[in-house]
């Protein structure tokens, strides 16, 4: 299949010249639209603002070289089939958690994050500076697709249930919605998991399809409007401490742009993930209040049960072991994360224990 | 003045044009080279980095049609004179912590940092979603500038002393280096502060000219050479919890540019933040690790110690709350920490609280 007989060439008029006497005008010839299509439903808080924040910002730094046309799950493609579309080349791109491909490949999951694994600046530190994005790339040619991180939910609530978690056998015949690692992880518990869009999760909770379900945080749950639900809210969860959200180009269409364009998608998918991550944090304190005075009941999980997530995680991770590329990233992973969290708790850490304590 | 006769037209050839039959180039037509001087010796380790990733995305998005040289301190001009420098025009741009310019505008610390204030996520959630980067504009709109975020070092350590300090009376005559409002602070303990450019710290501390300094962390530290003077050094320091950098661009120059190049100097600003971040997180580890391992002893102000520091942090916001746009922009900063802090806590605070638990 010729990919780039899915490349929609347009040619635009002058619209995007420019302003002033002093401009230097970039003249927008053979002027692109690239096809994005999500694993988010159209509007999605926080996940589908990453997405069109990502396509924002490559539109308005190319001058109209570049188009990204965003569509929600389902618009072109179901949201689990965004993947296939990308490395098929019916799309361009897509905007995801790459944690909902570990049937591709089980090593996406740290791209998105693993239970028990790193925090979203822990992540960044080694996504970055530390031999991250050199894995993701490695992962990314295999299935032909250039690989960015784009978005980040930062660090997610434990979830809504019908009852109160007393110990880990009440996950035993829970059905429960939890992607990724962290719903094996919780298989192993006995939880009946399903791997659900974010589109479907409130039916399902609702009709009783599910017992309980995590979603994001207190923001992104509340628009989703679990609390009408159920009031039983975990607040930390083990399962996703600081969720990447990605975007994944089809390899020959990244490699057919220019140089500046290349480096546009690249920044732009950058930037985005410490614009959403932000967002996710700057309204998770409001929403929570929100719904603690509507009656929601917030817990944490007691220590046994954190002990039972933390035995099981190593089990999930044990099994994937054998293979090479899983090994090599969950080594780089782990020992980055070993030294990054370290300063972090006696900087950070001991900071903001001090700053509680004296403004308490 | 005219302004704009600081700016350098040239023009560039074809260099820039693109590389496969798919491409759409953008000609680089009046191609423009901005000066950014900066506060920092060149080369000088995360702080000048974050200059040059600002220039560096800015060129390549740009397409040749921007090239932003950047200048260390000294060899346009002084460390502290890029401020006026960009405001009248001798420059286009600054890379700086705008706490230096305290003496310009009280209100400048909250873009780098306040003593016990607000961590570097918790600066991005104001900055970027709950009104910060409104303030920073009104601000700059006052001297001719547009400011944008662009770098943070972390929380900073509490610094390098010749004698443990015990008591907050030990304050009391120390010559001390620590810029902004944090300096102000402990200035009310007694010590007798200097607001040294980075370049000239190590002299300072090693002629005797100072007895301590704080600069940045383990890796920017080891980096000064600090650790060859003395070998007390506090980890959690109270000044800087989250120093953010930033850019300022003489605004007449900024509203020159096409809405396109408007849009790469801000995202490649935004993304030099997380991107400089990550870079001093990923390193500080090692380098504490390193320091260790050459004698260094790392140690932790007692509780009386911080309790003075909150104290005199109080006494410094309530002189400056006289000045309008300061107690509005104080207000809006304290009322976005508290709700962002309080989530964060909940989540990644009793997360990796378990995580280090159940991994001990």
């Amino acid at each position: 299949m010729d990919r780039r007989s899915f490349l929609k060439n347009t040619t635009l008029g002058g619209g995007a010249a420019a302003a002033t006497a002093l401009a230097a005008p970039a003249y927008a010839q053979g002027a692109r639209t690239l096809t994005m299509v999500t694993t988010w439903g159209r509007g999605l808080a926080g996940v589908f603002d990453a997405a069109q924040r990502v396509a924002d910002s490559i539109n308005a730094m190319s001058d109209g070289s570049l188009t990204i046309d965003v569509k929600g799950a389902g618009e072109l493609v179901g949201a689990f089939e965004v993947f296939d579309a990308v490395t098929a080349g019916q799309a361009d791109l897509y905007h995801a958690a790459d944690y909902y491909f570990v049937g591709q490949h089980p090593a996406y999951a740290f791209f998105t994050c693993v239970p028990m694994g790193m925090t979203a600046q822990e992540l960044v530190n080694w996504y970055y500076h530390d031999g991250g994005a050199d894995f993701h790339d490695e992962l990314g040619q295999i299935f032909g697709l250039k690989s960015f991180l784009a978005g980040n939910t930062g660090a997610q609530a434990g979830g809504w249930f019908a009852k109160e978690i007393n110990s880990a056998a009440d996950f035993n015949g829970l059905k429960f919605r939890m992607p990724g690692l962290g719903g094996k992880a919780l298989g192993k518990l006995g939880a009946s998991i399903q791997n659900l869009p974010g589109a479907e999760v409130y039916q399902a909770l609702s009709s009783g399809a599910i017992d309980g379900t995590e979603w994001i945080g207190p923001w992104a749950d509340e628009k989703m409007g679990f609390q009408e639900i159920t009031k039983v809210y975990y607040t930390a969860g083990f399962h996703e401490p600081g969720a990447g959200l990605a975007v994944g180009m089809n390899r020959e269409v990244f490699e057919s742009l220019t140089p500046a364009q290349q480096k546009i998608v690249d920044i732009a998918c950058s930037e985005a993930h410490q614009w959403n991550l932000a967002q996710f944090l700057a309204n998770n304190g409001a929403a929570l209040d929100r719904l603690r005075a509507g009656g929601v009941k917030t817990l944490e999980f007691p220590n046994d049960v954190w002990d039972a997530f933390a035995r099981a995680t190593q089990e999930v991770h044990d099994e994937n072991m054998g293979d090479d590329l899983y090994k090599r990233v969950y080594d780089s992973y782990n020992a980055s994360m070993k030294s990054s969290s370290a300063w972090i708790k006696m900087s950070d850490g001991a900071y903001t224990a001090q700053r509680d304590r004296t403004q308490a």
